[in-house]
């Protein structure tokens, strides 16, 4: 049987060479197509352009495209950073930002990247896309204004470039640390850097971005000796007495600035390989970190890159076409990017009271996008990486001990609490892991969800424990926010009654009721309330600015009870109100008029009126299964997939959001999604692919068989677990870690099926 | 006979009483009031004013007269800052400052520390001299626009308040993030700024000043709880989500800013003790180093510096006058507040090379203001206080180490080089001890002394090691970097002797003679020259900038050449030339013109043409010794010490220069004096008072005698050391070491004496 099944299935081998890290490149995904390694510290990727968050103040519109740094159309390349994040609508990084240029016959070469438009003005250069290549841990390109190919590759914490220059070149290197992706001036507070030998340097950069206090040490080798180097603070300082002493232009080692450019000129023969990592702790904590990851060559490292790769990507082998299995492992290959490690080699990170810790028995994780991947980001690391997934855990839980706010993460980066969208979403996730029993530390889980569910101070939380809602007088969200607390709310009550704390489940579970207090009566539809308890009046459900919701508008946001379906439908106005409203969700179109000013929402990307861009309905489909028409859920959810995940730079229907969006996707194309962390049950959809076979953490192994599945044949008429029928719409943690086979028999018809057990 | 001399003698317990830290507050001296203890890491003093150190990139010449943050004219009181240089001319620091005042009814206090001539538009506060007090280790005052009365002390890591609020105000102080010494817009790099708990603050402060690259941790502990708080970026930064989820203005404990300032108001009765305590290392070190020292009462505290300085003052036991005692006993103050301690309380510190440290078995130091300090300050050091002398000895090699330029020290400021000055004056430093025999590890420390005078890209070091001089066209300070390269390099050289390195000593004894390269044959003089060989034409000997020289004309640079006076007197054409050269120093006027321009220059800083107040003339009254007249030495240092130092608050001649011109004033009022360090030879000039007995490190003691010395008895008739005549015009460093009686036997007309050995 094993071997029948291996000659179906693409080989493990093979599955790295389905991943296109273009995807997502244009539109709207805001990924990137560099170099990394499954979760590792280091994302190495081209940067293609210097688009300030603002100018004089002023935001500009374009830095939101270029959140990843690589946009596919813009036709220059600026450099390649060391840090990104994948698929964010908000960001940061670009860090310490490498460039090969043409050594020049005389004088320095330029140290300013010049622009797009005229390339020739600054260190960058044109690029084409047909030299340009990107596979799992592997990026590269030729430079064409120059004649360079630049590779990329990397291992966690170390970013490995090949630069080959034109015969009779030994090469010269730009090093910007003023660049940074969301720059704005003052974004790089200071940096430094010195040159410890000719093949070594160190360095520091402290920028205020996003991550508000952003500590980057660092430490470059090169392959090749230095011959020369300079350097030019582009905003030089106000007085310094090193002029006197020194030409601190060139060949000083000890430089400075907060808008520093270097150069180096080498010598020597064949390419020049250039090494580089980086540490939150310090300069000495980056070179442990070198030389801990940095043996090796430059074909050897890419070669391990892309070995993790295929091993991480292999414990699912699958069936399908080319773009379908393009899009499979591509997916899955996003939803291993962020979460991020943030720890030196020897297990010191800095935490987010700026203290260097130790990390005892675990390794530090950051880059929580949390209100995005407490959906299905976490639930697909926690089912198929559990020590992973229970690391992140202990890494939000010292950052909850480390915060003055007293507050697990809300949006986690490099060792700064970014307090990005809304709710305390790690509370789910801590919850889920509980339930599930791969928690660690469960008791101190908890109390970090209580302390969390309790600073008053929070956006409107303290009205929210004494009115039962927050007020829309004391926050925009004010709707949204109460539906989110509410859910996560709930979820510390699930995770109480698993610890056996029966009065803190109680409490909470009162407070997951709080979801009622911001439904209209009148409606049936979430609306904000002001503090007197009046309803906000006018009132549109389907705007979202303005309206007391944040990205989804009433209509999409009010099926956010996932917690209690039941309550919700009741709320709403029994079953035949709840499933009209959600069909027509999916069928209505939203009036333009309703997005036209909103930078994450494009025609393209909406279902009707459903907008899978915006997490807040990725669950919505699965919502059929509480009513009496299930196989709408079959049918959308793939259309979704047809339509929001193309397998084209531009085919994701949305930001990637660090995961979320792709790990949505890979739970839908194996038939099955958490719609309510926090429980132990994941709700049937149907599998998109008619075969994949899964490598469980436990060394089990789940066989999900759809034969015949197509977007014709996308109803499941039948479903077995080892030849038993499943008459149920959802299955549980356990059956899921059982493995086995799973054999779905899919038609071309709706199925009603015998009544089968709703969630 | 020893009751005898302590009936004489002041008490040990009376020496604190006589120090006066408001010496040298006004005029030139640059001296602090605050409160510190021994070389202790805080300087805990009012701040009197807020003068940037340029506005639009124009340099404000007032603040120079703020380089130690205080001046005695100024008519308010910005606040209370953490770390001040005693007497530089160049300044930085003023970390954190705190100011208390009074709670406001409604509303939050002022943030804006307001201007001198319109106090009440701020946070600062009028004062009077007559509420005032400073003595060692303790300052108090009245801020008379609140009727509070704020008290200082420290111990060596933490700075503690007193403020007591008018009844019935429980007080509010505030914290101001963005202030500095020598501030200018973007010195302060960025803060940050927790509320750990309702007693207890921690930070962070990068600042990019005269210390490139300094990292100021910080823990605060309050002795009456916070009752409410706020804060604001005076720079609000350009886009932050915060605002969204907080009020961050208020009671929020994550504050961070590039000019952040906050305020606390407090709860429950009687005074407020503020206990501040700081590491460049983390917050954990600052916290780490609160709780080590910041044990005890105010009072307690305060009682415990005054100790640790009657412990170090009542080494030396003088008779004399009250203003004679005061000067005495207040320069003996100045010698011991920098160099000061950079190193938690753990023996961690963070190096220049940004690294943290740990210093084993050695306390590690900063600023070292060693241009100034070889001459007299850590020669005094060595002689006195061996074992701290060891020590910062060890902390230079470990900051050459560390160095990315190969050097040790030129100017070590907060683990930063500042390359303050000319020459590599660590050198004379530890080859001083090593030719004494107090050197730890004299050969790394030769090792490093090597190193450091052959890092070509330094100053004109390249070009005087092939050419045996600086060029003029390379280096304005040409003609004086050349004597003190030639002086450095004499010392290598004595001190390769000392250890049996005959090579290294010939080859540093052929570098120590380029002095001559910058001696103009036809005058006799110093005079820089260009690379082609020839001198600079037209040219003046009185005329310091443009001519070659730093701080100091050439007129008096022509006699830096301490290591070879006889070659000196050659050069200059014969003894004679050289004693009415020395004459005619002390005796003709210099010219307006030549320092009118000067900020370091006044009038009454003059004798004749001699600047005491630019440290290299420090040496030249004692140059006598080598002539025919060597009673002009006890003539002219008398008349130095009685017209450059006299006790009032402007009693100083020049900028203390961190403790050097108190070491020559301690030195010189013992009646030698360290002409050339690296010699274990003092040369003999006149003791100032009738008797001084001095407790050595070895447990024995020195007294020294001159019965009836005063302006008029100010001439030696005859010397003897335990009864025996000493018939030479040096002693040595064991004849110091060796202790017992020394009689000068003093009279009023210049004492021909038997002819004397010179040195």
């Amino acid at each position: 049987m094993m071997t029948l099944i291996v000659n179906l299935l693409i080989t493990a081998a093979l599955t790295s060479s389905y991943v296109d890290p273009f995807i997502g490149t244009a539109g709207m995904g805001h990924t990137f197509p560099g170099a990394c390694v499954p979760f590792g510290a280091i994302q190495l990727s081209p940067d293609t352009d210097t688009i300030p968050h603002n100018v004089g103040g002023k935001y500009q519109k374009r830095v939101y495209d270029h959140c990843a740094g690589y946009r596919y159309e813009d036709p220059t390349i600026v450099g390649f950073s060391h840090r990104h994040l994948s698929g964010t609508g908000h960001s940061d990084l670009g860090d310490i930002l490498l460039m090969p240029v043409p050594t020049p016959r005389g004088g320095d070469p330029a140290l300013s990247p010049g622009t797009a438009d005229r390339p020739e003005k600054g260190y960058r250069s044109r690029y084409t896309h047909e030299t340009e290549s990107a596979s799992p841990g592997y990026y590269a390109v030729d430079l064409t204004d120059y004649g360079i190919r630049a590779e990329l590759t990397a291992t966690a914490r170390v970013g490995v470039h090949r630069y080959s220059f034109p015969e009779g070149d030994p090469g010269t290197v730009v090093l910007d640390l003023g660049h940074g992706i969301y720059n704005y001036d003052g974004k790089v507070r200071w940096t430094t850097l010195r040159v410890e030998n000719d093949t070594l340097l160190t360095g520091f950069r402290l920028t205020d971005g996003w991550s508000r206090t952003n500590y980057t040490y660092f430490a470059i080798s090169f392959s090749k000796p230095i011959r020369r180097y300079g350097s030019e603070d582009r905003k030089q300082p106000a007085y310094k007495g090193f002029w006197r002493r020194f030409d601190t232009r060139h060949d000083f080692p000890d430089m400075a600035g907060a808008d520093l450019a270097a150069w180096f000129s080498f010598e020597g023969e064949g390419p020049l390989t250039v090494k580089v990592s980086i540490s939150a702790v310090d300069a000495a904590g980056a070179v442990r970190n070198l030389r801990a990851e940095g043996d090796g060559t430059f074909d050897e490292i890419a070669r391990e890159a892309r070995r993790k790769w295929t091993e991480e990507l292999s414990r699912f082998r699958s069936e399908g076409t080319e773009a379908q299995l393009t899009m499979f492992y591509t997916s899955l290959y996003h939803t291993m990017i962020n979460p991020s490690v943030y720890m030196d080699v020897d297990g010191q990170y800095r935490g987010i009271d700026g203290n260097i810790h130790r990390a005892e028995g675990f390794t530090n994780y950051t880059v929580f996008s949390l209100w995005d991947t407490y959906r299905a980001e976490h639930p697909l690391l926690g089912l198929f990486h559990p020590d992973r997934n229970a690391d992140m855990i202990r890494s939000m839980v010292e950052h909850w001990k480390q915060n003055a706010v007293g507050m697990l993460p809300v949006w986690s980066l490099m060792g700064s609490e970014g307090w990005c969208m809304s709710g305390y979403h790690a509370v789910p996730v801590l919850a889920d892991a509980i339930v599930k029993g791969t928690c660690p530390n469960p008791e101190e889980a908890l109390e970090a969800m209580v302390a969390t569910s309790k600073v008053a101070v929070y956006e409107g939380l303290g009205d929210y424990m004494d009115k039962g809602y927050v007020p829309y007088d004391k926050s925009t969200t004010a709707a949204s926010t109460t539906l989110e607390y509410a859910y996560d709310d709930w979820t510390v009550a699930a995770a109480a009654r698993k610890l056996g704390r029966a009065e803190i489940a109680q409490e909470y579970e009162r407070r997951a009721l709080n979801y009622r207090n911001v439904f209209d009566p009148a409606t049936g539809y979430a609306r904000p309330r002001y503090g007197d308890g009046s309803f906000k009046d006018p009132f549109s459900i389907d705007q979202t600015f303005g309206e007391g919701f944040i990205e989804g508008n009433s209509r999409n946001f009010s099926f956010h009870v996932p917690q209690d379906v039941p309550g919700l439908i009741e709320v709403m106005g029994g079953e035949k109100v709840f499933l009209e409203r959600l069909e027509a969700l999916f069928q209505s179109d939203l009036d333009p008029v309703y997005y036209a000013d909103n930078e994450d929402i494009e025609k393209e990307c909406l279902i009707g009126g459903y907008v899978h861009g915006n997490e807040p309905s990725h669950h919505v489909p699965y919502l059929f299964a509480w009513t009496g028409k299930p196989w709408l859920t079959q049918y959308w959810v793939r259309e979704i997939m047809n339509r929001m995940y193309r397998s084209g730079i531009d085919g994701l229907g949305g930001n990637d959001d660090c995961g979320q969006m792709s790990a949505w996707y890979i739970f839908s194309a194996l038939g099955f999604y958490p719609v309510c962390p926090g429980t132990d049950r994941y709700i049937l959809g149907a599998p998109y692919l008619p075969r994949i076979l899964v490598t469980l953490p436990n060394g089990k192994t789940l066989e999900i068989r759809a034969p015949g599945v197509s977007d014709r044949n996308r109803y499941v008429k039948d479903f077995r677990i080892n030849g038993i029928p499943v008459e149920r719409l959802y299955v549980t943690q356990d059956e899921v870690l059982a493995g086995g086979v799973w054999e779905f028999v899919m038609t071309d018809r709706p199925a009603r099926r015998r009544t089968l057990e709703k969630p």
